[in-house]
């Protein structure tokens, strides 16, 4: 599948990465096709990756997945244009507040009794948003069989039923399992995923160990 | 243990019935004495229970559990007076805000960068409040083994190391062993397990069963 990844960070060469490992292409999207981080992304796979503008890769990918920093979320995929129109959008930022001290805490305007996921939903209303992986450090993302034979829970909501079950199934193909991934219901229950945040930074403050995830136990 | 229950709803039944089961003798505080729920909650346990106005029962018990509704924890606690000097407050509750409709959100001025449990230990400093048992319903609070083996994951925060300690020997005769208790650290990390309350009442609309907590899994 042709999959587009926003974002040049940890979490987008993470996910890019484990995307290209898995037979996809992906072109990395950034401000500039001169970005170092997303060229450095391309140099280092033989074969699978290129990188291009926001608005080149929307265009190339069927799917798109915001790996930006939460605050730059909506104004990275606005440069993206039209293209972003119909595309499946994955989801992973969280509208984190670093203005505050740390930890830091969710952007006022964006938490409780709203989310990022709902905002870049509400923004792109032609797109299909899939709020899903932001509740865990990135390698978790796209391995959950590194702790816990891979049996902890990840968390997925969105309007669109088709697009849940397109993007479930390449969780599946990161060694998500079927009985670990939640379905929420619609995007608001973003502001339940994206309110892990203020207890996932004090986990790890408190065990120094980023490597972990929680799981729904019945 | 002489112990105060603050609060008649249906997490201080269950709190003040399971720690009389425990042998402790329990004095159950609300504004009258008089109190419908009270009094049943000392006639249907044949030792070990009384009631009392907040003053009272602050007075009889060494250690305060607050099972108030979060927005009115702190008249109910302000109404025991210097009676709650000293004391051990062990903060069950949450800052719930019915107002904007369901599922609730949190009460803005006392979340994401500030908390109750904050709340509380700046109203009464001169007592040591820990917060715990606050993400799970009430029935797992005081019996952990009912899912999982128990081996399933209780915060606790607090900035009074002796305080914490006794709150942790009385998790344990709950049925919380001491590897399933999280130590998050001082009273600020009130913010994340109080933060826990918008994913927790997600699941359990998703799931349609409050009988569930998360696991830490590393």
């Amino acid at each position: 599948m042709k999959i587009a990844v926003f974002g040049t960070g940890m979490v987008g060469d993470t996910i890019g990465s484990r995307l290209i490992e898995l037979g996809h292409l992906v072109m990395m999207g950034s401000r500039s096709i001169t970005n170092e981080k997303a060229l450095a992304f391309v140099a280092k796979h033989k074969t699978g990756a290129s990188n291009g503008t926001f608005a080149e890769a929307a265009m190339f990918g069927e799917i798109i997945f915001n790996c930006t920093k939460g605050e730059a979320s909506i104004d990275a995929l606005k440069a993206a244009g039209s293209a972003i129109d119909e595309k499946i959008i994955v989801d992973v930022s969280n509208p984190l507040d670093f203005s505050k001290g740390m930890p830091p805490s969710l952007i006022p305007a964006l938490s409780n009794t709203y989310s990022l996921g709902e905002e870049i939903q509400k923004t792109f209303p032609k797109a299909k948003v899939v709020k899903t992986l932001n509740t865990m450090w990135c390698g978790l993302m796209v391995n959950p069989n590194m702790i816990g034979g891979g049996d902890h829970t990840n968390f997925i909501c969105g309007n669109d039923a088709g697009a849940k079950a397109k993007v479930k199934s390449l969780l599946n193909e990161f060694g998500w399992k079927d009985q670990n991934i939640l379905d929420l219901g619609d995007i608001t229950n973003a502001r339940g995923s994206e309110a892990v945040l203020p207890i996932w930074l004090r986990v790890w403050s408190a065990t120094k160990n980023g490597a972990f995830n929680f799981k729904l136990v019945q």
